[in-house]
């Protein structure tokens, strides 16, 4: 069976596993507060080339997402997210189980577009009754979004200044961070998403690790006694070390940028061929995932030797199904994937 | 100033308060669990024709909504509603405060059509990934909507069958309800609500009493030790008397029937005054609430010696404002208001 | 039967209904922005002689205390109380419902002793694991007390000084707040609580109304939005009149002063006559209730034409019961009380 | 440094290592959904003696207990727990920011004596105001305690008779399971808590795994959509694998029963030391951890050799401090650490 079902189907990249395996024996102080955390935060620090960054290694997305969202919103406070996005849709009803709305606007390609976001918060101020409602205290975006889509530099910094205007924390869920910055015709850096999100993670699980996602606060602004929020909420890891050897790996002699770009080379190769024979893309995705509209017979027959995601279904006979590389993905997979097409 | 702002601006019909004084020395038990209130539930039984129902009587609408919600979902489930709907938009987050996510579909009129719900409870099973999103474990409607406008009886009939196929409850909230079916052309009674829905609650607030909402669960479902949830929401009146006595006296000599017809009266004329002087309705409905689009000019002229609510903002220098009537409403203030049209 | 039982088995006093009937068809806006709302706050005000406070009115005392202490504290802080406390005990975990922990603390006599609470504040900072613990955020006292006990102005000044060391608010619980103010042996006064207090609330519902608590804050501390807060909550009345009419009733020549004093004279009396038949008092009460200890015998028999209340089961045949008085209690009923003794 | 902070300061017991390494490219269903899961799971049952145990592998303790908790509660219930119980004082509120009161008793020795639990759950029912107190909902113990100490056999079976009277949940919190059952002297076996808890834990993460506790429900009774509780929790490990491989290593030849009793056997050691050198033990703990006063001379003098855990304050001079064994103590280290004392 050819494995193309998600990003996270496999272990961590062999590096990863080095490094943890290497140093298995040394004893370390628990819950993060370990040098092998340090270690890690210093070398993210340094990819972003800021030296005052606030981070905390955790273990998943949605944990990751509830705990910014949630302990950065104050109670009168929703977030506004796109229709499609991860924390809308995706996450069981976890901000709202930490007691906040997600004020979900209409999206374009999984975007937020930032004219959709104007509407909304200057609409909310002009009715009479915005006290009776949950008030837009954040804005989610995600990068790539959910459909494997980007925003470009001009888009993000025109949210970013929205959101400063309206004095909200512009977050970015950043799971697949790697497989979007490293994208073709991508033209934002890291250092961008820095200078524009108040607060976003660096996924990774899905880019390469067994678990673990870096958050970054980027203007000092880590909520107080963030240790005791991530407690209180059983995402405290006890072994930190867990977290921190493993971006420390990732952020090493760039590795978490050279599988990010062996994934999209994978993921480009496999687009071409899906155009080349013929396949429609439900979405034009630079990214590892690529989103595809399937025949039920195309659908069934590819399934008998190719693992890949249902996505929604289309009225007409007709399935959109997504394909996912990874770090792990394999050129010859590719080759054989391609031949089945 | 001629009041039509809201039908909530004025106190308590004068029958509630001759109740209240009357037997305001006699001593009862506290917390609800007294003659008064064991009175007004007989009698809501009675017009309800059922005498099988379990009555809660709360303080409001919001507080009724969430007690009703929070309690009957489970911890996976989330609210489906109309996006207009009052728990969607302007009861600032509280469902969410629960715990649980309003699922916001789109409505028309303000109703939640039964063909859009079953596209969303159809949907919701057939995606794969369903286990992680939020289970839709309730359908909530209101009656009136909050545009004025009724379900007919069988559209009410259909989203029940609709519901107990995907063995979910239906949850009517009467806010207004007395307005509702007292209106020309509904072709519904509080029995087909009784047989439709499996919790609802009968608005006093806005219809005639200082406040209160009695919450009636039809079929033996009220969730064990209500009472404590009540409590534990901040909801347990301790003098339950001041809800007891005033159902009481609501559904005595069917005043709750006869002065929500009164307020209908009074709409309707209202209504056909602003047609023939050529205002155009935002909509049309046939309950107490009338929203009408205004231009700037005619609003900053009416707003002068009329109070009256503003809607929304039309695109184009036009307003959409609303005129309540209610219990209260004097025929002599109908026809002031005429006169300034 | 002779009523005894609470202090919130009548209505209101009349004066109140009086105000509410005679302004019963004046049109006020709604949800507590209004003309009587204001007038009863300023009465509020002038009887604190503070004219900067911050008020809100509510409808009940669990209400009050839920919303007082989940919107004042952080996320990763408890509120401290006696473990006797009304939101450690009898509030169906409202205050754990709204994420928060009570931290509960050893009480004497109802009362939470400075040096108590002092222990558990420097015991919480000297622990070395305290970033894994709830912060002591608040502290939580009752005046009177469950048991009917009052702070001296000394030991409440002593736990405002220890409350500002640590920079926590101090609340008080003024359910009862008349009984105890207008207590033989008092020595605290209104401007007292004021002073010592950073937020506290005057109770309406014990005291003579028909429902209603003055939520006062002292040091322009009301938290942002509260408004949508109490939406959020569910306690937003439409109607605020009801709290606005009576609160000003209550304010207007001292009822609320007068009344409480009132119930004390009752209650000392109903205490001297129980002491001279020589039923042993639970605990030394100087405000309206009265905890006495009574044999079986003893309970049976005067049950039959006393309603009074279980408090708790001693081991030896024996049980704590409560009789007490308030606004409405007549004197002729406490002769007749004391002649069953 | 000798390091005997805790028993999570190492990484992994070398064979979970090479576990996760060999399997490391074998792609693999997310979320737990996998067969290395389902290996681990029936090795577990195996264990257990019982072919029909529902079970759940999640992160982290804290997680583990609040998922638990949180789920088998139902709104109005509180877990009972002793006041020295990890969900009781050293979780940050985790229980109480799911909504859930934690009613805590008095302990003896880190235990819940079954006659404090009868008395709780007497007196809850016998007070007459108990529909206002939160429900003891479910009894939280924890095997081995907080201290090291142990319940025997027929404690835990008279605990357990008294849950299933009052039909509540008895739940184990077996963070460091096997250090418990492999102690000398201890009468309880693994099928003695399978029959005897309605859910317990198998701690992995102090017990030889890089993180991972197994949940096991005995009864037929995980809460229905457990997974989509765990993700809303934030708590859905995507890559289960990790999970999974981990545990089936442990169970595997009895890996996790053999580092159990080796630990035990350091820390036997350890304790003979320490009271042949003359330290008196604050608690005696058959267990992995040892309770120990130093005075303020010995304590200074050992910390600059040793790593061990503050663990509190006595009042004169003097203070408790925890040497703890793991999987991961070495021989040799011990000898050090006696030739210190």
């Amino acid at each position: 069976m050819l494995y193309f079902m998600s990003d996270y189907t496999e272990g961590a990249h062999p590096k990863l596993l080095e490094k943890l395996c290497a140093e298995n024996l040394v004893s370390l102080p628990g819950y993060g507060d370990d040098p092998a955390c340090e270690a890690a935060k210093a070398k993210i620090r340094a990819a972003c080339r800021r030296d005052d960054l606030q981070i905390a290694l955790l273990v998943g997305g949605t944990q990751t997402n509830l705990l910014a969202i949630s302990s950065m919103l104050r109670r009168y406070e929703g977030v506004v997210a796109a229709k499609t996005g991860h924390v809308s849709l995706h996450e069981a009803g976890a901000i709202e189980y930490t007691g906040h709305k997600v004020i979900e606007l209409e999206g374009v390609d999984g975007k937020l577009p930032a004219e959709t976001l104007r509407r909304c918060l200057e609409g909310f101020y002009a009715d009479a009754n915005h006290e009776h409602m949950s008030f837009p205290g954040m804005a989610y975006i995600s990068f790539p979004t959910e459909y494997g889509t980007l925003y470009s530099r001009a888009e993000l910094r025109e949210l970013s200044a929205l959101c400063r205007e309206y004095n909200i924390p512009l977050y970015l869920d950043g799971a697949r961070l790697g497989y979007g910055l490293m994208a073709d015709g991508c033209d934002v850096s890291l250092e961008d998403i820095v200078e524009c999100c108040d607060v976003f993670y660096i996924g990774g699980t899905k880019v390469g690790a067994l678990c673990g996602e870096a958050l970054v606060f980027t203007r000092q602004n880590m909520p107080a006694h963030f240790v005791n929020l991530t407690k209180q909420q059983g995402a405290l890891l006890a072994k930190g070390r867990l977290l921190g050897m493993q971006f420390d790996a990732l952020f090493t002699d760039d590795l978490y940028w050279r599988i990010s770009r062996h994934a999209v080379d994978m993921a480009m190769q496999l687009k071409a061929a899906l155009v080349e024979e013929g396949y429609p893309l439900y979405i034009d995705s630079p990214t590892n995932q690529q989103f595809v509209i399937l025949t039920d017979e195309q659908r069934e027959r590819l399934s008998r030797a190719v693992a890949f995601s249902f996505w929604e279904r289309l009225d007409d006979g007709r399935t959109v199904v997504r394909f996912a590389t990874s770090w792990a993905t394999r050129p010859e997979d590719v080759e054989a994937l391609k031949a089945l097409l």
